[in-house]
């Protein structure tokens, strides 16, 4: 059962005017690595610190080494400040050595339905998800973050973890925080790198590092769980690239992520 | 015709440990405005030059403000040097301003076949583009750049120019360098953003800004024209997310990218 919020364990102080002091739960980490999606987020989470643009439009992060959970500290640096938008670089340093960096544009969502849309997977709103990812991957890495989040799968893609892959390369499923706290734009972030690997439906595998992350926020999310579709293409030369997309309750795009991740097959 | 080459355009020229000089060509612009990806590659070479790690792996670019064509400067910063990869931050100035800022993850890319890909999109590599890309937009801004690369479009995505949009929000064809310049790591992250926006085929519009721009190299490119589709997916509150995908004339897919533009409808 949930210990923390994700409010609280993604919570920055600021102790300077571009520095803040961060604490890395133990418990938001995969095989003891704390989850990339949430490190951005509490990068991002000062990023838009009593801002004038207060919702992040776009992030994307380069993964350096993997931090330990506890202290660490984020550093912000303002790199334009417009009307309609900013540009913010932020990074996640521990003892002195930057764990992650990242590019931020920020500005405020306007609430408003899409103007087009296409081309966009189909999230097959009428499938009523129910395995809930457990705490230990196929070939037993714990995985305390299931503990703190709730990913309950559909059908389909729960038989990755009952049966074995499918060779699909796609999970789809519900996200829930702690408590059910409602998402934001900052949790978003965090949402785009929730779900297990992707290619644990292709074959199963150790831990799969996250190189890159890119995530675009395109709208405030509604109260409620995510829907959300991650999703492997192409694997190759020990590297993969996975896409995902987010929905809220209602069914609107909220999020789009990217990430180029690490994996030995 | 072309007077330039993309070797000569996105050169830089070291002019300290970590400073380089630049110049922005006018002829890769758009409504004098230079091309986002060819931006980016200028940066990347100097984030590669005289490296461990050849190859550009990962790349993303946030965009502060479009600078003029002209002198610039490329400064470089590494982030990480790793055995197997390094990271390495790097920002185009001009006037004691930034223009843009991007992260690189760089490395080395092994020659090698696919282990696995699916949920790609179709190439239809047996469609032939035949439509030159005139120098001129549906709205008559003059696209200088379309005078040194050759963009030829399938027929299905001509119609953007020949009879309006279709709405599908695609377009597919070839992409070739001045003089058939054979592609690179660095010249295939201009490849991500070389195409018309998307858009166009949905609505035409002026000048689609970007503002985040990810590419992903996932191979050397053979020799030969690339073959690029150029998607958009969501318009929504003057934003549009933009996919690109491109494979090397062999067929094998080279490059991904993902940007979020700024669009008037």
């Amino acid at each position: 059962m949930s210990t923390t919020t994700f409010a609280a364990v993604s919570a920055v102080k600021r102790r300077s005017p571009d520095g803040f002091d961060a604490d890395i739960s133990p418990q938001w980490t995969i095989g003891g690595k704390p989850n990339g999606g949430y490190l951005l987020s509490l990068i991002a989470r000062a990023a838009v610190a009593e801002r004038e643009h207060p919702d992040v439009l776009a992030a994307s992060a380069h993964y350096l080494r993997s931090p330990d959970p506890g202290p660490a500290e984020v550093e912000i640096e303002t790199l334009r400040t417009g009307r309609g938008s900013s540009q913010v670089r932020g990074r996640l340093v521990q003892n002195g050595k930057t764990a992650v960096e990242a590019l931020f544009t920020v500005g405020t969502l306007a609430e408003g339905e899409p103007y087009w849309q296409d081309g966009l997977p189909d999230p097959r709103l009428d499938v009523e998800p129910s395995f809930r990812v457990p705490g230990t991957t196929p070939l037993g890495l714990p995985v305390a973050i299931m503990d703190e989040i709730e990913i309950r799968l559909d059908p389909d893609s729960a038989r990755v973890f009952t049966d074995g892959p499918s060779g699909r390369g796609e999970l789809l499923g519900h996200l829930t925080l702690p408590g059910g706290e409602p998402f934001d734009p900052v949790s978003l972030l965090f949402a785009v790198d929730a779900f297990p690997p992707a290619t644990f439906d292709i074959s199963p595998s150790g831990w799969v590092p996250t190189l890159e992350l890119t995530a675009y926020v395109r709208a405030h999310p509604a109260p409620g769980p995510l829907r959300v579709q991650h999703r492997a293409h192409l694997i190759t030369d020990g590297r993969v690239d996975e896409s995902c997309h987010v929905w809220d309750s209602t069914g609107k795009l909220v999020a789009q992520g990217t990430q180029l991740a690490g994996i030995r097959l």
